[in-house]
């Protein structure tokens, strides 16, 4: 048998293991590869992997009997019990030293259990975000490592040769691929990025519906609406897509491809996740709330049909002025996004304060600049954002933000309103709108909350004319009762 | 020692627990009481309960030899570790056949696992929702049991004689309390009861804040329009309470007592659990979900003084005709109330079907009419709703409830626009009107993220010139990939 030749073995080769493996390759790396199913690993080392550095492993003892040490063995399969099932393989057969990888999309949780498990045998464990989809995988995805830092400066190299690289505040090429931080953060930020990106997307839907139901645009103005707006504040791979896809013809029918698409969606695991740590840690994330209960309205397409026929709506106002409607909702869009982020890193700020992880919040920005789903150049000025102010509260209020906000608010407003006028549901747009004017409220109506809740359940309450920490009951009724009618410190 | 003569015997002392054995014993039943601190079963037994028929236990044994068989042993501790404390020690004194009952505020999981323990020994576990504060228990309650149904006959003389009793849809009085369902479908719909409250609490808060800034109505003036309102659709507990609030004067400064409390609120366990369990079976419970995430906003008190004086906010605009917008407000919590409880009934529905329990959605509305704190008018419309189709699929497409939000809706648009333009937060109002507008929508602008999620990851889509179940996908750049190009069944 030859020498230990491969710089890190994969295991899993559907389309996004595959080319995460044909990238490293491509970057000078010799990779092993293995997949359960063994004609696959035959089939990809014979076919698109023909004559590339590649050591096809016919079994999990294989490959790693062919990696160099430190071994490097990264897992590419379904988040779950396929993760736990491999693991269970693989761990036996590694050293103390060797490394062990997770690039699904797993939860969290998952992953800081596993990496005790591995840190038992002295094993160092990664769980890493990767996004970008199946091309980003090949051209470069944005990765979000975390986990036991012992193994950051070993996978350092080979992940930032193939992550996607973004400009840099300072002007600089980086690459879109930072340590995250201990146990799960990896995942976690990675999971945050996924319930952006469903908010990202739902926003999207709202301006377009808008755009569609409001100003009659087709298809091919839509087009040109969303092209232009991706040379502006709004520029992103998402926005570019939208772009394409209004552009996009079918080809049996020669009708816009997006009018023949069936209206309703999914909802996988991690935007559900996201809306779980959201009330796990306390943390209003209102809009990717929104934005995944929206996708279950969604599903609900027999009852909505029927519905239509049974709830009455508004008369719908058509828009008159065009172009300053179409401006509008631009704005709405990106004050909507801001918010966004901004609830977005207050959760990965409340997780992080929950976990002691210390996560850098510019570097998150930085990996999300390029390579993943959301990247865009707002990401940059959210880098840049951080750079001035690393311990900022909550992004609205970073100066940039905040006047882009207020610029933003006064067509923002307009647009929510004519949705609230004309019977078009916005629940992204209205609750980030909410959270803003709720946000920038010194006092509010709270006060009556905790007298109702003293009130039926001797909740107590704090005093606007006392020091905080001092509670305060009333006896409302003032008919007797068991609890005391004059003011106490609890 | 004397031959076993209580009833019931109940271990848990603090105010709600004392209250309900002292409402027992006024039904005439005998009941043991226990407490870990024995001087409170002293105090209490000497106190408040001084010849009452009670039998004061220094020990769990000593309460539960006290009992008559079937042994009933109601535990009122707090939820968590506790009950698995108080049980660990009552159970091994239990025989087959015997009772043991939670009526704390427990999850439902926790209630389903105890059950389950219980039944390993014979025992039959119930877990009950029990709501009205301090003073239900005491005067009557509404009562939520649910877990094994072989306990029901035993324990239903004694929790219908303790519940409120409210007038059914055929004018007859009926006790607020029934047989929920089994594992932890008590415990469950008592969750639900509580996220609802969340969401009328802050519904009412909104109607407050609304009133208050764009209409400058003083408490005084608050106090009279409450009270009008409670004798309208909107007739109902919290609604009294909340006029009784504003009328209510601090002794100390003679100043409306409302003004001087501090609007910050906590948020409890069942607000969140409620929201947890619409993400586990996808469930669009927007409004709840707000309505938690508000109280965690209004937390952020300093923040939020700091961001009142960064973010800008629109002029204010007053309004002009008081009695109209007055008229509107009442429309909008009424519109947005239906809207909660229609999203409140759907997640009940779904975690019936994913539990695979019958809920019996009229006995719910009933049980809810009285003694708890959201006893309200309205929950009669909704028990004659499920009376008339009990198979109801939302609650809104009742002809009686379609009609009344049809009714509603002006008002309640122009409400939310006005919160819109004038930067009233309208969190759970505006995402009612939302959830109302995307679910009477046929075709909603899903059909474009269907289309995103297909550019990016392959997700494939179904389309609306197609049958359902037939799986699509486009190649939308043109440009080779790994994915075919023509559309293919998954």
């Amino acid at each position: 048998m030859a020498s230990p030749a491969a710089d890190i073995g994969l295991i899993g080769l559907a389309v996004m293991g595959e080319n995460l493996v044909l990238n490293m390759e491509s970057r000078g790396y010799t990779v092993a590869v293995f997949n359960r199913t063994t004609s696959v690993v035959d089939k990809f080392v014979g076919g698109r992997g023909k004559g590339k550095k590649l050591v096809g492993a016919r079994s999990v003892k294989e490959l790693v009997a062919s990696l160099k040490k430190p071994r490097k063995v990264m897992m590419m399969v379904k988040a779950g019990a396929a993760v736990d099932a491999v693991m269970a393989e693989v761990l036996p057969l590694l050293e103390p030293g060797d490394i062990l990888i997770d690039g699904g999309n797993t939860h969290f949780p998952d992953t800081a259990r596993r990496a005790k498990a591995a840190a038992e045998k002295g094993v160092l464990y990664v769980g890493t975000g990767v996004s970008g989809g199946e091309e980003g995988a090949l051209k470069g995805p944005s990765i979000m490592p975390g986990g036991d830092p012992k193994a950051w400066p070993a996978v350092k190299p080979i992940f930032q040769a193939i992550a996607a690289k973004a400009k840099d505040t300072d002007g600089r090429e980086a690459p879109c691929c930072d340590w995250v931080g201990p146990e799960g953060a990896g995942h976690f930020v990675k999971m945050v990025h996924n319930g952006i990106e469903y908010g990202d997307i739902q926003l999207i839907c709202e301006s377009y519906h808008l755009l569609n139901e409001l100003c009659g645009l087709s298809p091919a103005e839509l087009e040109q609406v969303f092209a232009r707006w991706n040379k502006g504040v709004l520029d992103s791979y998402l926005i570019e897509i939208t772009a394409d896809i209004f552009g996009y013809e079918d080809p049996e029918t020669g009708k816009p491809m997006v009018d023949l698409i069936l209206d309703t969606a999914g909802q996988k695991g991690t935007g559900k996740w996201t809306v779980d740590a959201a009330t796990d840690t306390g943390t209003p994330l209102t809009l990717i709330a929104e934005a995944v209960f929206a996708r279950c309205v969604s599903a609900l397409k027999a009852e909505r049909e029927a519905a239509s026929k049974l709830l009455a709506g508004p008369s719908v106002q058509k828009v008159t002025d065009r172009d300053q409607f179409v401006n509008d909702v631009e704005m709405a869009l990106y004050a909507s996004k801001i918010v966004s982020y901004a609830q977005g890193y207050a959760l990965m700020a409340a997780q992080a304060k929950a976990s002691n992880w210390e996560l850098n919040n510019g570097g998150i920005a930085l990996m999300w600049r390029g390579g993943c789903i959301i990247r865009s150049a707002f990401l940059g000025k959210i880098k840049a954002a951080f750079d001035a102010d690393p311990k900022l509260v909550n992004l609205m209020v970073a100066p940039y933000f905040a006047g882009e906000l207020g610029r933003a608010q006064h067509g923002w407003r307009r647009v929510v309103a004519a949705g609230v006028a004309s019977g078009i549901p916005l629940p992204a747009m209205s609750s980030a709108l909410a959270y803003y004017d709720g946000y920038r409220t010194a006092r509010l109506p709270a006060n009556l909350l905790q007298a109702q809740r003293d009130y039926f359940g001797a909740h107590t309450y704090e005093r606007t004319d006392r020091p905080r920490g001092q509670f305060f009951h009333t006896n409302w009724t003032g008919e007797g009762g068991t609890t005391s009618s004059t003011t106490y410190n609890v």
